[in-house]
């Protein structure tokens, strides 16, 4: 999906919503339990209850890998079902050299055919270039993450630099607001301003709000620039809203509160 | 596979060669795509030659997940033919949230019974403790790559001391030398030193040997200590030595080569 398409997506639904499709057999309603791939069908169910509150989904790839050759047939089938009109996030944190980085790119590109993938820096050019060679397809560059590690090394400074700001301005020359996005944490909203001052075009990922305990009005407020230029992820929140066989009302339900807030907030 | 076990291997053997399972369909001899599954009957074929001569190996996992759930079939049943004194490392550069990195490690330790997972440290504690509570089981955290890229960010530098040093002397308060080990490029010789005198007990893998051009005598020479410490990785120079039907003869040499030269530097 291209960045105009996102941003249309975006205006027409009231809504920067991804939902997160960490689907875990011990946290599912045990009803799914019964068919032969649960985890498919659990996602099913919450693509139908959330289809038209989100603009995109983001399954990581930890909870599809554990369960082997299984779980990514589990994976796939749930890329099939996917309408084509949401943004699809391979939350993978992947980056190896640049031979090798290239087979990341067709597997979650070619093979499973998500429009973007997670990377992490560490690595450096070589490592992240390969996933830029795909037309209307993204890097979304790990630069603040949400969770407490983030301090150890990100925030790492040279001459009053941070890490995770040479990240930011580095990766610039290797990619543009149309094939780069950043993940920018939720529970930083202090440090989201900056970031944005940084890369006043790009895309932000934003994951932390909800479970982990940033809030939506603050990402917006520091975060949005012209184009939106926000996708804000919430998993936990939504996918486990219910625990019976009526989960599906639930899971509507915890969508279509985050996006309300959303449009509230779109319209001002 | 416990410390001293891998130190007993490596003296038995007079090696710590590491043979990189980089198994790209484009690359192996054309008679193997003749097979079922041509990645596991190429994989029966190098591990057939070189057992004797390694004492590892590592299957880098982009070249399996490109094929999807066939891919992770193929692995998993490279990992049930490597023989049980042979230490496996899953070169997968992982790395995420807490909850999520301990899927991760489900996925290589348990399903797929691994000894050993790389991991990228940019999100810091968290993403990489959840790998260190498995007995007998081991993180090779990424400290200094041997890539072009390497240089972007690991050697970004805070009051004197640069980042991969950060990692190095931090993360020594996560694992200790029987579960921890760094990812030390060979094609950095002149810093092998300067890692080693920061992790005196820490094994070290060592790619970048052979096709990326690094010297063996100067990982030998920088990078050793009271026991052995190293792993020092070869793929391509090994496992496509040959391209015909007789290719097992190439490869066994290719590796035998290395582990002669290996031996020669134990004895010394």
């Amino acid at each position: 999906m291209n960045r105009q398409k996102l941003i249309e997506e975006i205006k027409s639904k009231n809504s920067f919503l991804c939902v997160g499709l960490d689907t875990d057999l011990e946290k599912i309603p045990k009803h799914f339990l019964d068919f032969d791939d649960p985890i498919y069908e659990f996602n099913k169910a919450v693509i139908d209850a959330t289809k038209d509150q989100c603009v995109a989904y983001k399954p990581n790839i930890a909870f599809y890998e554990c369960h082997g050759s299984k779980g990514w047939d589990s994976l796939k089938k749930t890329m099939d079902y996917i309408p084509d009109n949401i943004f699809t996030i391979a939350d993978a944190k992947r980056g190896d050299i640049g031979n090798t980085s290239s087979y990341y790119a067709k597997t979650f590109f070619h093979y499973l055919n998500f429009d973007s993938v997670t990377v992490a820096p560490y690595m450096g050019e070589d490592s992240v270039t390969p996933f830029l060679e795909f037309d209307d397809k993204w890097v979304i560059l790990l630069a603040l993450t949400s969770n407490k590690g983030a301090m150890d090394f990100q925030l790492f400074e040279q001459d009053g630099k941070k890490l995770f700001e040479e990240v930011l301005t580095k990766s610039q020359n290797w990619g543009t607001p149309s094939n780069l996005m950043y993940v920018v944490g939720a529970t930083r909203s202090e440090m989201i301003q900056e970031v944005r001052e940084l890369a006043e075009d790009h895309f932000f990922l934003v994951p932390g709000v909800g479970a982990q305990g940033g809030s939506l009005e603050d990402v917006w407020t520091y975060g949005k620039n012209d184009d939106i230029g926000l996708l804000v992820n919430s998993s936990r929140g939504i996918i486990y809203a219910g625990e019976d066989e009526d989960c599906q009302i639930q899971i509507h339900k915890a969508a279509e509160t985050i996006q309300s807030q959303m449009k509230t907030l779109l319209s001002t």
